[in-house]
Order: structure tokens, then C-alpha cells, then sequence
């Protein structure tokens, strides 16, 4: 898979993709990622890439100009499966999506800032508006890494055993079990008996009960 | 205020951190953030500080000895007003939770990784459980960036007039309306008539109307 990604922060996604899972994924052939800074496009020697709304009010706007000559600069290189802006009122991201973008070969991430990208640029060029979640951020780089690495750890070879993708929350509907490791008694505060039981059956009884359980009182939504 | 997070993989936070708005709150003294390693507090000079799931099973999980000496120990310097553990079952972060959390003075945030953390810590140290959305990420890291982003940018002084939170998306309950700026005709794609109005009343209604609309389609939950 191939993800680019267009910033006016590219520097702020340095680490979050140079790191840990995400290196292993790129060192190992199976993702590519490469961060545009869109002030390449900007529409003066300024680099200027936005402008006062239309309308008055505080915050600025990203301009239609630099996003669209990057765009299709970037197509260039062959057509995207999707294009992506960043955005609080997308349609908010869920397993289910990143399992479902995780079977693309090429990506392209708009991340936004200010007030948001002229309308025009999502009208005529975005694919799928995608929000994190229902807060607010400085821009849309977190957003944007955050994406890149719920996508890229499902990618087939990129997780090892220990990081093991299908017992996650969420992959079967439910929230996961506790867990526990050593030592057995922590301060008197002690493993439930049935982990030590060596009893496989019971093991994953307890935990699916567990799991049923947490699901009901944390999130009952996603029993529906 | 003050956040201190608790990591692995402290290396994966400094761009988030050290850039843009995070930077700016920090460098004008709003806010300070310290991100510890929790392999100083490993239980062996290997610096283990995860250990295979009692039951069995795919996964490692965080033990308790570290990370509860690593809160001992910064609990020290003074008590928190939340001791935060990222995690997907927790609860979904909301603008409410951001707003709410940005009146506190020292946080700590903990970053889960593997299966997550052993239960134990969670039962007797972690006062709030926060996901930042339905879906899993490598680690805790990027929801911890997510987290202090949401929370930093509200703190008094940290944002201008130009990213101006007071209009975002959710401070109202509504999204944002569409935003344009110049050229008001870009390839015959032009901006709504009334923007260029200059009549500021019809902008607002306009507006308001916009986020209605936008709010209904997209998110009609937002609205009951």
C-alpha cells in the first residue's frame, strides 16, 4: 500500500510514522508513506496556502488553488482508491473502516487546518470525509497518523504474534477482557483463580463472559 | 497545567509535541508536558516491563510493577487531578471531556500497548478511561498526542484569533458550516451568492442553516 499525505505540518508527523509499527511497516516493503508539504503549491513566493473566508468571521480557510495543483500533481503518479480529508464533520472512523481502507493499494490524506479547506476542493475532488472521533484538533496531522497506523498494523505480515490484530477490541464486536500478568499477587491484589487454573476452556469462557460483561456496561451500543 | 505521560515508546511523541499549537502553549508557559519513559521503572536491568497473559493467549500484557512505582514516584511531585489511561474500551472522548479536562491542573496520562495494561492498575490507580474512537491503534502514544492536542489548544491564550475555537465544530452541538475563500470562482465552481453579500445577518442565517443541514445529514445523533 501507498499513503500521501498533504500537510502544511509535515514535520509534525515525523516521529508518529518513524517509529515502532509503523517503521516496521514501511522497513519491510509492505506500506509506503510519503508527506507533501503543501506550501510546494502555494499560490505565491509567500507560501501563502490560505485567505480570509468568504462571509467575514474569525479563521482562516485553506485555498482551493494549492490543494487542487497538488492533487492532481499527485495523480500523476497513478489514481488514488481514495482521497481523504481530515475533517470533525466526516463520517467517523471505526474498525470497520480501517479494515476496509486496509485493502486499498493507494491512498491520499488531506490534512486540514484553520477553519477547514475550501468546500470546493471536497465538492469536486474528496472521496470520504473521515473524522477520528468528536473533538477537536489543532489540525488534521494527528488525525492523519492515527488513520495511517490503524490501517497499517492490519496489513498482512505487518504485526507480529505479540501485537496479534484478531483479539483486539472491537474485531468481534466487544470490548476485551481484562488482563492480567505477573507476578500472581501484586500487594494482596490477586489474579482471578480461574487464569491460573490451566483450564483452556474455562480460560476462554471467563474471558468471553468478561468481554459480554464489560460490552454491556461500557458500551452497550455495540451489542445492538 | 501540567501532563505527564507515561510511555515505551516516548521517542513516537516528540513531533506531535513539539510543534504548532503544542508548541506555542508550551513555549508561552500554558502548558507543560513531560513524557517518561516507563523503561526506567523495569522490573530487571534487561528493562522488561511486559510479561506473557496468565490463561494464555496471543499478546503480552504491561505488568503492574512498573508503571505503579512510575506513578508513585511522579505522584510525588504532586497529586493529579486524573490519572488517564488511554485504552479502546474506555470512554469515547468527547468535546465535553477535552473542555472539562482543560479546567484541571496536572494530569498523567498512560499509554497502553501489546493487550494492554495489567487490570490491576486500572482497578487501583487509573481514575479516567479514555478512548479516542472505535477502532485500535499500535499503541497508546498517538491517542495520548490526541488527547493533549484536544485539551491543549482550549487552555486561555494558547489559540489566536485565527483557529478562534469558539466556532468549531461541536462547541455549538452542530458541525461546522462549508467555508470558502478567494478566488470566488475557481474553474466555474463558484461561492454561494450570499457569501458575497456583505450583509452580515443573511451570512449567519446562512450558516446556521448550513450546520443544521450538514448536521442532520451527517450526524443526526448530535441533534436528540
Amino acid at each position: 500500500m501507498h499513503i500521501d499525505i498533504l500537510s502544511v505540518l509535515p514535520e509534525l508527523l515525523e516521529s508518529p510514522l518513524n517509529h515502532s509499527i509503523m517503521k516496521r511497516a514501511q522497513s519491510k516493503g509492505h506500506l509506503t508513506v510519503a508527506v507533501h508539504p503543501l506550501r510546494k503549491w502555494a499560490v505565491n513566493a509567500y507560501g501563502q496556502i490560505d485567505d480570509y473566508q468568504f462571509g467575514g468571521g474569525a479563521g482562516m480557510v485553506m485555498m482551493c488553488e494549492p490543494l487542487v495543483k497538488a492533487i492532481e500533481e499527485l495523480q500523476q503518479e497513478g489514481p488514488y482508491d481514495a482521497i481523504i480529508y481530515m475533517t470533525p464533520d466526516g463520517e467517523r472512523l471505526e474498525q470497520k473502516t480501517a479494515n476496509r481502507l486496509s485493502l486499498k493499494e493507494r491512498l491520499l490524506i488531506i490534512c486540514g487546518h484553520y477553519k477547514g479547506i475550501d468546500q470546493r476542493v471536497r465538492d469536486h475532488f474528496v472521496t470520504h470525509e473521515i473524522s477520528i472521533g468528536d473533538y477537536v484538533l489543532s489540525g488534521g496531522e494527528l488525525a492523519a497518523a492515527v488513520l495511517v497506523d490503524a490501517i497499517g498494523r492490519l496489513l498482512p505480515g505487518v504485526l507480529g504474534d505479540e501485537t496479534s490484530a484478531l483479539t483486539d477490541s472491537f474485531q468481534d464486536g466487544l470490548l476485551a477482557p481484562p488482563v492480567y500478568t505477573r507476578p500472581a499477587d501484586f500487594r494482596g491484589w490477586k489474579v482471578p483463580d480461574i487464569l491460573l487454573s490451566g483450564d483452556p476452556k474455562k480460560v476462554d469462557e471467563w474471558r468471553h463472559d468478561q468481554a459480554v460483561k464489560r460490552t454491556e456496561e461500557r458500551r452497550p451500543d455495540l451489542l445492538d
